[in-house]
């Protein structure tokens, strides 16, 4: 695959590019991810490839040995979290997954610490961490401000590789990778992902997570997705023609209860109301109706597997929590996995892991 | 020692318990602590080899090789320190214990930061936690929150230990076994802790750290204990029961200046103002003349010590801090070396401590 | 050389000492620095040494086995970031330093975990510090206080040093070194700093890092140095006395495009409006005629450097970023370098680095 680089195209005419054609600039000349910015600049074999390094890092962090293998393999760079959107969740998933491998990490994540930097540029203060780290991993609420940054690194001496852990509404590709990840864990031992029917309910209009995974699953055959909400909180068009032009089958529906028997994998989400344009919006839709009960566990497959990005807050009665197919928890660890497994990669530590899988636990 | 399993009691069926029946259940089937909740669960002789073995940690510490040594020992295990209720000293104290065993440790401690979690349950949020990180260190405002956390993850598929760094006004147990570990150092060479006489000063009605040392001192022989307090500040009946029912001499008294020569051990606590339930409460108590001047040291025994929970306000004068009898710094550097101790107890690592310490410091 | 040692002179006495009579106090027996609190503690052979030192760092970490020996010096050392004023680039170069040597940091740089501490004096809190680390750099907007605590620790059980990483408006030596290690990297191939025209451009009234560049530039040979300013921010006179006691040739004017074409070194200053003293009165000041704008770079040498300590505000514009004259970002990454070097040496490991040097890069 011939590397596509960001330093030989003006920004304007890359910010133009359809998010397809802008997925090869962020890979390196084998093909690993260089920076991790877009759902869709992962390919079906990618995700193969990162859902088994996961396994494998899983299974070899077991041992005493195993976790100082791992942490040996990035001892020797540094990382810089730089979440000047706040997120517990995403931030420690990905901490975590610098410790496993050694890498060192710094952070800036309290809003007071950050506004000292004002009276400079964001772009200067995100140069500034490419001064002193190996790697970004960036949260933000601007829209495609990753994107630039990783554009204007890669113009400078020191372009070191960028994760987008979330930035605006649009994109977050590492939740996604972790969604597909759990996905081919629970189907592992009925067929894999193919085949079978998801159902997104909850806030699909403003979920960036739900956009994500909708595309990344049209690199699996046959999938069906259901798309359950209100009308108000209804996924975009956009999202819809994504998967027109993917041929997949989908339906756009509002009767919670009545999918409930025909999915596979359930993806609840929560109200997106740091988004709402006006004081109030989301309150006044009722969303009271998609919420998953304890009796709903009745409704569903013996086999279904019930997801949620979390934070949670009344969608899935904490009572769930102790079925089986209650997938949350473990969706969520599986981030830490994925996520070390992805650093991995772009650092071309996977094969060094691979061998030392083969060696050790195969 | 059976073990008493968290998992195998109903929440409410455990609440119940007197808190010297719950102190089995966080032990593990050796009798090492498995989670540390409250002072009551330490016998006497486990007491004894944690300060053994904070002794030998201190020791092993002094050399490159052994602080070497030491960071190998769990430096495949990942730490969270949930400080939602702020604590610079105890905070560093475990951060640092964390780094002496290379113990990975990440940390919530801006409020700011764990506010964006709202919406979420401070449940799901320790669970969150417990996702990505082998233990839990925890400082909450809310009393019993900790016991309710090591209850809840015991019933999950990943029940990981889980410290007491403070919990609401009840209990903060490795405070006092930074005190026990103090005055077993201080009393080394003069017969140990039984025997003598220990003086408790200030706010004792509110200071946690007082309530916990008085119970572990009932645990070490015809040791004698004076509480003296404004009547407004004085200790709670409750401590006083205990003692009773542990059939302890102790004094409840006003006159500060008259127990000094008494005491072996002064313990100086500072006002609780932070839990007054109105404005101004504690302005209103003259605690001036339970100030422990300069003018004091000539009151006091040769080799009397002189101990301090920290951080102090007027009740010890800075003119005291250069006498040999002034312990509350290296009382709170004592901090640091039992919750090392603690820590590798829990993770079992003590007996390797052990023989190192055999067999290179002996 | 004879130490001078902090434990063996009265505070009052101390501080009346001129800054040249204060420097020795802060060296070890052998000439390395003990504290780091002044520029003014830093002879010529010194500031070489660890240039040659950063250089040789910079070059062994180069490669994962270089990263491993130079994180192999510290790691059973422990150190303290104190940063109650707030800055993240000194913050992460000095996290990072720490990082390159395995010198394992903790941090106080929140606002809110700071004003926690309230209640408890300033001293009592460095003097918790000193009881858990081994190391302290400091922040703090408090003249003299870095001063003033390193003098408190070295009479107690344990003096560990202090880095000073910005106090107040008079110091902030390791920005002074970064700056001199800058020059003398730039200037290597062309004779060195020696004989070459320094040019301080914008807020050189409040601009500490000016005072101290200034200071340290007597030490070599023939350099003149130009103030240039609106005469408000103009520096001030004791820079310029130290100047005359050191014969040096300087030039105080405002006209800042006459003089662009005879500096080999240009070192550009932000307005430092933090220090208004009322509302409003850096803002009075027409500061747009010292802003380095695009069309200069054709006023200026062709190997002239362009200098800034970062963060820019319009004193640069973006425009000049890419010319190769644009010294700014390089020179905030040599901070990093000239950190870890400084940090090695004070803990004596300069040494070490020099012979893995020898053995494995020469």
């Amino acid at each position: 695959m011939r590397r596509q680089r960001l330093d030989q195209i003006l920004w304007d005419d890359f910010q133009k590019l359809p998010l397809l054609k802008k997925g090869p600039f962020f890979q390196q000349g084998d093909g690993r991810p260089y920076h991790v910015l877009i759902a869709q600049q992962f390919e079906r074999d990618r995700l193969e490839q990162l859902c088994q390094l996961a396994t494998r890092i899983r299974r070899i962090a077991k041992s005493k040995q195993g976790m100082e293998f791992l942490a040996s393999l990035l001892c020797h760079k540094r990382a810089m979290l730089d979440f000047s959107q706040p997120s517990s969740r995403t931030f420690l998933s990905f901490y975590a997954a610098c410790q496993i491998l050694g890498l060192k990490a710094a952070e800036v994540r309290d809003p007071a610490t950050s506004s000292e930097m004002k009276g400079e540029s964001r772009e200067d203060s995100v140069r500034t961490f490419s001064s002193y780290f190996d790697m970004i991993v960036m949260r933000t609420p601007l829209q495609g401000f990753a994107e630039k940054m990783a554009w204007l690194l890669s113009n400078t001496e020191r372009p070191i590789p960028i994760i987008n852990a979330g930035s605006g509404k649009d994109q977050h590709p590492t939740q996604a990778l972790l969604d597909i990840y759990t996905l081919q864990r629970s189907f592992e031992k009925t067929g894999g992902i193919e085949g079978k029917t998801v159902m997104f309910v909850g806030d699909l209009a403003r979920g960036r997570t739900v956009r994500s995974l909708s595309y990344l699953l049209t690199k699996y055959a046959n999938v069906t997705q259901y798309f359950v909400a209100p009308a108000e909180l209804q996924v975009h068009q956009d999202v819809l023609d994504q998967l027109d032009a993917a041929r997949v089958t989908y339906h756009v529906c509002q009767d919670f209860e009545a999918v409930l028997p025909e999915a596979d994998a359930i993806y609840m989400t929560r109200i997106q109301d740091e988004w709402d344009t006006e004081e109030g919006q989301s309150k006044r839709v009722d969303i009271s109706q998609y919420y998953f009960k304890a009796e709903h566990l009745n409704r569903i497959k013996f086999n279904t597997i019930i997801m949620h990005p979390l934070p949670r807050r009344q969608e899935i009665a904490v009572a769930v929590d102790h079925d089986p197919r209650a997938m949350y928890w473990r969706q969520m660890r599986n981030g830490m996995w994925i996520r070390t497994a992805l650093i991995a990669t772009m650092f071309g530590r996977d094969d060094e892991i691979g061998a030392y899988y083969q060696l050790n636990l195969k």
